[in-house]
């Protein structure tokens, strides 16, 4: 039941799923471990369990469920019926879960509130992702992101469909208002961040104006422009002024009621923290018997 | 500026705050820090940024905010005009930040993102805490928080004036259903953990009618009784069946809606997992000058 | 040979048997490893060994023994003879372990010395709980424990019959004389401590005589009281007085001298740091044929 | 307040200090930290302390105790009046303590723990070294050690006047029956050893009777000889044979009573587990003011 | 004395410095430290030393020195007359460091080693860049790193004058002729890596000749083209193919001698796995006086 | 495919193995993971790859490399052709391995740097060995090692048929200059150095003539005499002078152009630091079918 089976497109370093649910695991066993079962559950006794998501939704964090269970006790079995990415309706069950009592249960918290965490992230980004379908914009998430759950969650925008902005402050330019006013505008900033990027950094520049926009056209050395807060007017000239000559990604705000509008204008993604930052779990649950 | 000035009466190991600063900053800076700020701003440039609330809320983490600076450049000057627990309007500064602009710049993310989720987490805290005001109902929080942040989140409930329920699987019994069907009923099951238990762990039982309310009281060795998705009309039977005996947590699917109906009933506790779970990211900003 | 069949009612999260093994094996094998086992024996060679206990005692750490063997090497076959909390008399043979000797001979200092020192807990524990027999007095520990080793020593206690204080300052409230004065009194401050404290946190005072236990069930909302240095007799008119109201719990310089007094007064529990800061190792061995 | 002006004579890394302490703090402090002093003591209390040894013994962890405190509180005040290896009276004052109530309490379970283990090592150990003064015999220690605190309990021997033997099975060679048996004998262990050994690598022997010896000296390749069990004539006639050629340890069951005639044998070390692993702590305690 | 001052174009995050120093002095101070200065120096000695560049160079880690001392001795003054980046002569002295005799002795090895070894790199560098200089190409690194000091190499490359290559698998994607193979050919893969890539996800394609070469440009998909050991002659005739249209990128083989054969062909970056994985340590040395 | 048996002489400590693997791995696998592999390779697709020395030289790592792999995916199947410390020819096939491809194209690059850069180390030890056959001089290592690989580095020195100096600053002594200054003369640092030393430490001092060498003789008490920077004559002359009473160690700026005649003069080790830290990468690759 390995992740790449779990998940065929994960974009997640494997190894970033044993530390988080290493520690999930930690913060909730404690010192003393699960005290309610070890006193009234025999050692000896077996479950059976059934994982279920209660709300329809977009699965993710499939393969941090059997890392919780199996960490606890190797010799749990694990049925899958659902990947990371599929979207699943109300009352299905997604895994099949067998092994010793103390440790279903001693995981099943830790289990649940990865698969409900991502899956949320998941399935709020997956409900912009069918705003837009039809047209050629791609949401994608920001850095607003739980903290200690960048990775974790990032995959879980791409199980919902989206894209990737970038992961961290290292991997590739954004380059803002400040930037730009301490560098001493438009031209120099990009021709300071190109003199420093290697070739395979992308450098991306917000604009807050269409005048903004003309300059870093005339620069020419940007590899995407961000239009930040702009209006829809005025991300549909932004987009005939580009014609295609780099990519533009509209930010700032958007919600599920306005990104229809911003998709329709023609930018290439919309972006939103939301997704991330404030997505509710989706509801899952462990249905066991003992 | 420590966490006991920012914060009175924090619940929360000092420990907490520096390992969830130093993860969150590796997270966000990764292996090249801040690429477009060593690009564009020169090393001796200063800044100055004010730490805003964008969306009125109940603040949290402002230690944190403190930490993720200082972390980068020690040498940061912080002015903090709020403490955690306080409810600010929106557009109020809380903080004012002063130091090397690069440094202002890597941890501006950081911080905000741990300000933002347990202000969320507070915030939504306090919205059940006002529906309860003038009863005798307390909001208190699960297990069912973001993986690696608990003790964080625990703390944020506090901050908006919540109460904390386990912190772990270790540290009080909760016996549910299973426990209770396994280890042969209700009176069993309580000797059982009873028997086990030392003398300052609590021990709580769950229970889903008054028939298990009843054998409960009959058996007497509860700390607390978790009423488990009981209708209404059964909560206020149930307070009635007690009579103070022992501290009553109304548990399951309790939403802002249904808040204020359940805390007419009596109960001592009432506890939500979307606090934690589900809270949105409250709307904080950093403005910065350079 | 999982911990939960080597001893059924561990209360210890399985994460801090691998988190110590690890450290220990770390600490003894340091940079280069056994260099006296790769210049002497053949990689290929195998071992045949016994765990023995040299002295009678009571066995903890088994599981321990376990993953430090298997650490080095996977394959490497145990058989266990005894469980954790077992009694056992001198010279019995409590393990077998057979597999590459390299590998037995690394970690056998590492499995002894984890066995020795927390049977040696559980076998002084042990020695307390005997003199007990036939009273209501249960025996308990303290935090004075060994640093970095709480979690597996408060599991040796129970392996000796004992039971468990807090593990730390956040999973109870202990209100001591300082409290006391800085809070104004006993009332005052089991208010302020009730009004802080979570439904599922326990509040035990410590009181230095009977006109302040008096007070402490006068305000009535302390789960428990520490009677800190009392003589036999107050011990007695304490229990008196309490009449099963609220567990009491004797503390303060008991040794196995006087712990059978202590019990005769009728106190819940006796506390004893020397059983955790003070108890001489057992005295284990491998006897090891290659 | 730096270690090396605490004790002189460390012979310890600063890194093992602070990872001690870190770990010690975390395991007391949990998820929630001190929650009794949170909820009694007000955030900006002071406190005076000191620490106080209530029987005579060797200090051994001043530095720790120190470490401890600035960890919670960096502006916490300590004057020293004793250094690590400085023999005590009873109730003598051995730091005064001044800074937040909160930290002052919080950190105090922590640095007594650390300090009273590792005097109380340093206390036992300087027994035997008392026992055996005007000898040419040198007292040192083994490897049986508390698992996670040997570089911290090796350091405590020397504070009470004792040697170090290895600090772990990497940094010296120490060849035992096993090792002898299976290289085929004491002439081909040796040169095995020495074939592999670098040139600041010791190899010590381990031999049961006085033909091994004899074998041993004829083969003329170990740094030293442990003479293992052996009766006090036995060692007599070691010492003669040997006569100064190489140095010899005695070891297994030495004791107090027994230590004397050993030392009068004229060997070079006497060895005992029984200072580390079964040594009890000595008695400390923090008076506190507040 | 910060990071930024001493290296104003530092692309490399803070914490990553900490870390390796951290590691470095752990691995080298063991478990008892420095036993020969602990010995030998008095406590209260005071040295004061000179960093020197026995060889000329480029400096790079200078940060880290100055890391490591303050490590051991956070009163030990340092003052930097270089900083990172600057070509030094032989026998210039780039530090002058003053504190502790013990601590300066104690880190002078871990010091000097990541000076050596990142200067060694900065040095390597420099080397092919002057061979360039005149010409459009730019040196870049590759993945080929020492393991566990990449983002430090990779510093050291920029120090040196270079540009950097990919951090890891994960922040850019690069084609190579398995993948080109299973995808089922060119277009093929550069749709199918394009589908998946985020915007800020720059693509390079890895060609073995022009016939590759001309099929990447017809896809048109890819941000650079990675020229695998091709004959300076086909280096040349692809960058005429090209016509500046997509970077282009020599790679396999390159070394000083053949360096400006490559540059003249008119590529836009030749990359070297020699400068990191096989570049000599620089000749770095610590003059003390006590 | 177990350490033991990939090198039965390796002085190592298995741990070390793991955390060095682990650590590469997350360098190089980062937040994403392998994106090319994934974007392009399909979950289910299967490698067969075989491990190559492009270059001769004596092998160092493979149970790094079996560990790398077997990281990413357990079930990778790994048949080794050779072992540490084989000299292997040009083009020599040292493993095969065959597993899921996204796993064995992920591990690649560690493994073979991994590989490479000890290979190196080893390649570069066995040059220096080669030169000094059939004389009574070992080669020896230094602490010039890559920060983070020293455990690594001594291991591959060995691996190429040298010896190790000491593992870092705490298991031997080594006296320098400012040692001998400080404390005094000769005479004096010796005997302070054996007076602290316990009988499993090894004492060596460096002396810069004959005179100095002539006082340690005559002293007595050190276990080895290193000899910085002679001249060969005085070399000669001090072997002449010493007459095997004490281990001679030439040190300073020995090269494969010197060795042998250092070799000629008879001192028993000669020690090089750039065996460590100049060593250039061994050329490794593997060759991949998927």
């Amino acid at each position: 039941m390995s992740l790449s089976l779990l998940c065929p497109d994960a974009f997640l370093s494997p190894l970033e799923i044993d530390q988080a649910v290493a520690r999930a695991l930690a913060e909730d066993l404690g010192r003393a471990g699960d005290v309610t079962s070890t006193a009234t559950i025999p050692a000896d006794a077996r479950a059976h369990a059934c994982v279920v998501a209660r709300k329809s939704g977009v699965m993710s964090g499939l393969p941090l469920v059997v890392a919780a269970f199996k960490k606890l006790a190797p010799e749990i079995e694990i049925t899958a019926h659902a990947r990371d990415g599929a979207a699943v309706a109300a009352r299905i069950v997604v895994m099949d879960v067998a092994g010793p009592a103390r440790a279903v249960l001693g995981a099943e918290r830790v289990a649940l509130n990865l698969l409900g965490r991502l899956s949320g992230v998941a399935t709020a980004t997956h409900e912009f992702v069918r705003r837009v379908e039809g047209t050629r914009t791609r949401i994608c998430c920001t850095r607003k992101t739980t903290p200690g759950l960048r990775a974790l969650e990032k995959y879980a925008v791409r199980c919902g469909g989206g894209f990737n902005h970038r992961f961290g402050l290292d991997d590739a330019i954004l380059i803002k208002d400040n930037h730009i006013a301490v560098a001493g505008g438009i031209r120099a900033v990009l021709e300071r961040a190109k003199a420093c990027a290697g070739h395979l950094v992308k450098i991306e520049i917000e604009v807050d104006n269409l005048a903004q926009l003309e300059e870093v056209l005339a620069v020419g050395l940007a590899d995407a422009v961000l239009l930040d807060n702009m209006s829809i007017d005025d991300m549909r000239k932004a987009v005939a002024m580009v014609a295609g000559r780099v990519p533009l990604e509209a930010s700032g705000g958007i919600t599920l009621d306005t990104i229809a509008a911003v998709a329709s204008t023609g930018v290439d993604y919309a972006s939103s923290g939301s997704i991330t930052h404030s997505a509710p779990s989706l509801d899952v649950a462990l249905d066991i018997e003992i």
